[in-house]
């Protein structure tokens, strides 16, 4: 099995890594409009080989689109328009613009659409590591618009890393990463840049950031070019979310106002329930 | 050495591990008005003996008081009282109010106020952990009003660890934690309380839940046993900071509305900066 990767950063690379080395992929072709990448990639032995995005997808039996999501919608077409038997996927985190802007297409059927829920604050082919989506869970979407086939060769792939598979229609992908994704990175965005104002003294956050506080804003070191596009595309999700979380925000604050701790305890035994649901 | 550990909880419990490991005390009395913890924590071999408040003062050259901030309000009085020559100190995320408190006490001068920047998210004693104090920084407050020998002392006992030490006024204290921690936890409470507001269906938070949503919710699982009296007591500047971070949110959510992700990726941009002062 060839398998072509476009995108060779931090996803388009660890995955790289794991199909090489799990023996899913006998050969892999890197695609990035980046020189450098690819050097990079190659000097790693990430990639097998680099390629121009014709020439491979000439060569592979698998396209892995790992480009940011405002580059897929340009992309992907013109993937679809040049490929015969081959199956193409994604691994971008926004679907439901994607997914209409292909619907109409001849060749939508070899397309699939996924999202490995994996990833780490950095960005670059530098940031590729192995064991990145071991055992986590990917999102195939609109399963039922891509050929059976083409499903099942990409569940396949998947299963190999290995990861469990979830399956969700776009609209409902793009509200449910907009809660469990998309506002972590608004969170620690904002939680940043209210820090880095109000305390100039760089050094002093150094010595007194504990490790709750690290956590917590460790997300604001991700790369605007992956996430700008993905705000974009999930904008209406994301002000939806974003309105709930200023919300409760606001509640906490009118109860520090008004001194009522009470209500607050009940609030965070309220909160403590994520317990339940995270590892 | 003997010292007496009031409150074996995460923090109490942990010193108790590390200073017994490393040797700097012979023998570690445990205080805990819950007689459950103190059969767990001899059980585990955490401390060598319980006693009573009054008992662990006798016997013991360091007490330290582990203990949620508003319980330390009513009990470091009370043990100033009863001191001779020992050494007192506080593990606490608050200083203002406490310092203000025993300002008069003919005792003062024996009690060193310190702040270990280190925690978990679970708290009880079998939360303790070894290691969780390792290299971090602890903050020693307002060093001038407790007798030059009493700092030497707590001093040694940090550097054995090892840790590092600065040192802060309790005002400025208070202030920069808030902004390096208190802030850190509402964040993660509020987002944890918008998520399972907004996500009835559990099983999905747990699939679709990447590494980034853990980290940015971890501290939501955090006890408001310990929460609360901290919010209460450092309610003035975690206001101030709170305003700052709905401030942020509302720009952010301003732009979404404009659709201005120009502006947006330069907040981004100005966010990643956070990569300079963390590890």
């Amino acid at each position: 099995m060839t398998i072509a990767i476009v995108g060779i950063g931090l996803i388009g690379g660890s995955l790289a890594i794991t199909l090489k080395e799990n023996g899913f992929a006998q050969s892999i072709i890197g695609v990035d409009n980046q020189q450098e990448n690819l050097n990079k990639a190659l000097r790693r032995k990430i990639i097998d080989e680099s390629a121009s995005l014709e020439e491979a997808i000439q060569r592979s039996d698998i396209l892995i689109l790992a480009v940011p999501v405002d580059v897929m919608l340009e992309i992907l077409p013109h993937v679809l328009d040049e490929i015969d038997t081959q199956v193409v996927m994604d691994v971008g985190s926004t679907k439901e613009k994607l997914l209409e802007h292909i619907q109409s297409h001849s060749n939508r059927r070899r397309f699939v659409a996924t999202h490995p829920m994996a990833g780490t604050e950095f960005s670059g082919v530098e940031a590729a590591i192995p064991n990145l989506f071991d055992h986590k869970y990917t999102v195939i979407c609109n399963a039922q618009d891509s050929d059976t086939a083409a499903v099942e060769l990409v569940e396949k792939m998947y299963r190999s890393i290995p990861m469990k598979i979830t399956y969700l229609q776009a609209k409902e992908h793009d509200i449910h990463t907009a809660y469990v994704s998309h506002i972590s990175h608004i969170s620690s965005f904002a939680l940043a840049l209210t820090v880095l104002e109000k305390e100039k003294d760089e050094d002093r956050i150094f010595e007194l950031a504990s490790s709750g506080f690290s956590s917590t804003v460790r997300l604001a070191k991700s790369s605007p070019d992956t996430w700008i596009p993905i705000f974009r595309q999930n904008r209406d999700n994301l002000l939806d979310v974003l309105d709930e979380h200023i919300n409760t925000l606001s509640k906490f604050r009118s109860l520090l106002i008004k001194r009522n701790f009470e209500e607050f305890y009940q609030l965070i035994v309220e909160a403590n329930h994520i317990k339940k649901v995270l590892k």
